[in-house]
């Protein structure tokens, strides 16, 4: 693709004068019906060294309002901070909001090339970055995102001279980076690494588009037309309908609701004083194992309205040191929230490695309240079980502990707490009017809830039940589970 | 994926029951509501041979009313005639009409799969028909339509006790071919090249889905409900704007139709005697070894009415054995050609190998009438430019020879045409109100000309100008580039 793309033949200078100002003119308007349709549009640059990449982008720039744009500039190499993150973590931070544009000087695609060009990723590591970037810009676009990809392309001959001029002045020579000129040296080799990662990587709902960067007002109109024409296509579409794909993980054993007895899931007020103690000391220590292990952890909760979550949760924490730990409370998003990918704040609130993150709440919101309440087209509830498979998937994958409990309690107990709740002074902030509009809505959330479970307890990030109605034996269930967890996890990755 | 596709929990038999006759209902509401939308379906069978295709294709359709569906059974061996067509063509052909379902038994996996299991597809070809495949499905889906793919996977020892079952009983034994024993014998093998076809062909828009086929009730259920799915999600979409791909073919020079002198392109009438004789003998001589080496021919004529094309193709047609061509008059699309994805009629008309197709007006009404009447949306025509490219291209790697002939005439001959044209009785009925209608457009046609040419000239497609003022001049010029392509077209094909 990139030896084919650019015999394409240019039109005279004069008339590029003439379509760059309309296309000038054309995206300073695109900007506005962007921000009315609120479209995020997601601009990558990448390219040869030397290629310009960044006057590229400060031309696009000058057309759109300050307010209405971001550029986000890229080392190839992760920071030892991103280092203890997934690797789609940096740039998954970065997608714009709805509305507005986010031009990336360099994305996902210069760390997997260096990483194979400087011998550190190994062919099955390779595979699954191509595969994480593939799903992470499907999983945009699905979700509304125009995605569009540039690869900025210059002859070898082309990049030596330009190499050459830079250093030629004093001014200018600090610009050309020792990569850049291994780059021209083996550039044959370069070419054919990029070319398998475009190919690799050039799907029809995020294609990659190849700019003839020789003729530098040739490149910015190439751009300009094709950025304009990306933003038109998306315009049509103001809510696009997408195929579900097969959510084809390994799947552990269903669980309904209805089938879970409650109330013989008891243990006595001695009996609880014991185990606690054994089990938050074990914890205790197992916390200082995963720490230095490096092992990331992240436990999911979600649960009733008064099934005791916030209880259940503060036995596990009173285990750890409260340097390793954080407890993500999830409410309804903000505003900047909202306006992103429904993963994105989660993806935000990732834990280091070594470091465990308690979610209250979670991303499954999407398949419970934001499903019932029409907050989400049906289309996007459908698709999410997938993309949180493969969220969890992206997770496990980097190492990390996922661990997902789900706090059971009956209807009859749920009436009876938010009736404690109402009756007594200290705890009526708990309870809001909200509560009981869900509550009339019991059966329908449970439908939603015993799908959600069937479709997303997967073998790396399962489900575990914690039957709540004794709460003291539901905090005993959840330390046995999260020991469990991190004993297996440990000793996995010392077997490796 | 196929290997952990099927890892999910089934229901019980009697919850089977209850979704199956749901789902049913569901399809037979949804058959109506395709017929309403318009909605063409492809749905793809593949799997182990004995996984049950023919079954499940025997359930789905009983769900249908019968004028609303149609099974197509392909053989994994395409047959003596269409080896003479390109590898795309038996199937291009099947596809359904807008509003109906086509149910393959069998489509282009199964002769790629096969292919390589028994050692005659090498790694280049088969990477070539992977590329059709992604190229057609992506081209299908793009234009509208619903393609849903199924596999149907059973394992090693499943298979064995269903062939051994076969074939001990007289009466159904004869439905075990040996490719089905010699499959289950390599069953690892075949696995792997299944699993790398299915992963180098699943694509967001044309996803696989598989089918756990076990369980014959299961596989129907799941099967079904999939349908449902993926029918409700199509529906959803009344009119998708799909991103237009660059259009990254080779290229050769542009052609403006304002820089082209007419006047001076003439041949005395002494001249075109001698010359059209001496051409068109040479022509008689090249067709017959064209059909010797069974190089298929491909002649598109385009231009102005009244540029003088049905003469000019009958200067062609009479140097030619009738035997071995056929000229394609194209008007506006007949009602089944119409409903069905646009390039449809033209894959129905391709030549055999060895065989001259002469097209009277082509495909590219897409990007001229279609676009300029309203007939076709501007994401429509806009993605055309590179389907028609990608169109073109499957038929030169074939082996096709592609000619394209724009007849040009200027504004002021095609008046004096038209006015004789009106004026002398015998010529009346060449002449239409539509003519005139089109006439008043000139200048907006010569801009989508221009643009179609400059989006459309490939090195392996090009675009000719036949200067038809002197309507001789463009006789004799076409004859002389045909004459130099089947030249160009034999010596290459004697050098491999």
């Amino acid at each position: 693709m990139l030896k084919e793309a650019c015999k394409v033949e240019h039109p005279g200078d004069e008339e590029i004068k003439i379509l760059l100002a309309q296309e000038r003119e054309k995206l300073a308007a695109n900007q506005m019906k962007i921000k009315e349709a609120n479209l995020p549009v997601m601009v990558m640059f990448e390219g040869w060294g030397a290629s310009g990449k960044g006057s590229i982008i400060g031309k696009v720039i000058q057309n759109i309002d300050p307010r209405f744009f971001d550029v986000a500039t890229m080392d190839a190499e992760p920071s030892e901070e991103e280092k203890r993150k997934p690797f789609l973590w940096r740039y998954f931070k970065e997608i714009p909001k709805a509305g507005k544009f986010k031009l990336m000087d360099t994305c996902w695609m210069e760390e997997v090339t260096d990483g194979i060009l400087e011998g550190n990723l190994d062919e099955e590591t390779y595979r699954k970055r191509i595969n994480s970037i593939n799903t992470a810009e499907r999983s945009l676009t699905d979700n509304g995102y125009l995605v569009m990809k540039f690869f900025l392309h210059i002859s070898k001959k082309e990049q030596k001279k330009r190499l050459e001029k830079l250093e030629e002045n004093e001014s200018t020579a600090w610009r050309v980076n020792p990569d850049d000129k291994w780059e021209n040296k083996h550039y044959d080799k370069c070419l054919d690494v990029y070319e398998k990662y475009i190919e690799d990587t050039n799907r029809p709902s995020a294609p990659w588009y190849i700019i003839d960067a020789k003729d530098r007002k040739f490149a910015e109109l190439s751009v300009l037309q094709l950025l304009n024409l990306g933003i038109d296509t998306a315009l049509k579409n103001n809510s696009l309908a997408v195929p579900i794909l097969q959510n084809s993980f390994p799947m552990r054993k269903t669980i309904k609701l209805g089938d879970i007895s409650l109330d013989d899931k008891k243990i006595s007020d001695e009996e609880y004083k014991v185990k606690l103690k054994v089990l938050q000391t074990r914890l205790r220590e197992l916390h200082n194992e995963i720490y230095n292990a490096k092992i990331p952890v992240i436990i999911a909760y979600e649960g009733w309205d008064a099934a005791g979550k916030g209880g259940n949760i503060k036995r596990i924490t009173q285990a750890l040191d409260p340097r390793g730990y954080i407890v993500h409370p999830i409410a309804s998003p903000e505003p900047a929230e909202k306006a992103r990918h429904y993963l994105w704040r989660f993806w935000n609130r990732l834990p280091k490695t070594g470091h465990i993150a308690i979610f209250d709440r979670t991303w499954y919101g999407r398949v419970m309240v934001e499903r019932l309440e029409g907050f989400c087209s049906e289309n996007d509830w459908q698709r999410a079980y997938n993309e949180m498979n493969e969220f969890e998937k992206e997770l496990t994958d980097w190492g990390a502990v996922v661990i997902k409990f789900w706090v059971q309690i009956d209807n009859k107990t749920q009436l009876e707490r938010f009736t404690d709740r109402q009756n007594t002074p200290e705890k009526q902030w708990k309870i809001t009017d909200e509560d009981w509009r869900n509550r009339e809505k019991w059966d329908l959330y449970e439908q939603a809830i015993n799908e959600m479970i069937a479709k997303t307890n997967t073998t790396f990030a399962p489900w575990y039940v914690l039957e709540s109605v004794d709460k003291k034996y539901a905090r005993i269930k959840a330390l046995e589970i999260v020991i469990e967890e991190l004993e297996k996890a440990l000793k996995e990755k010392k077997s490796k």
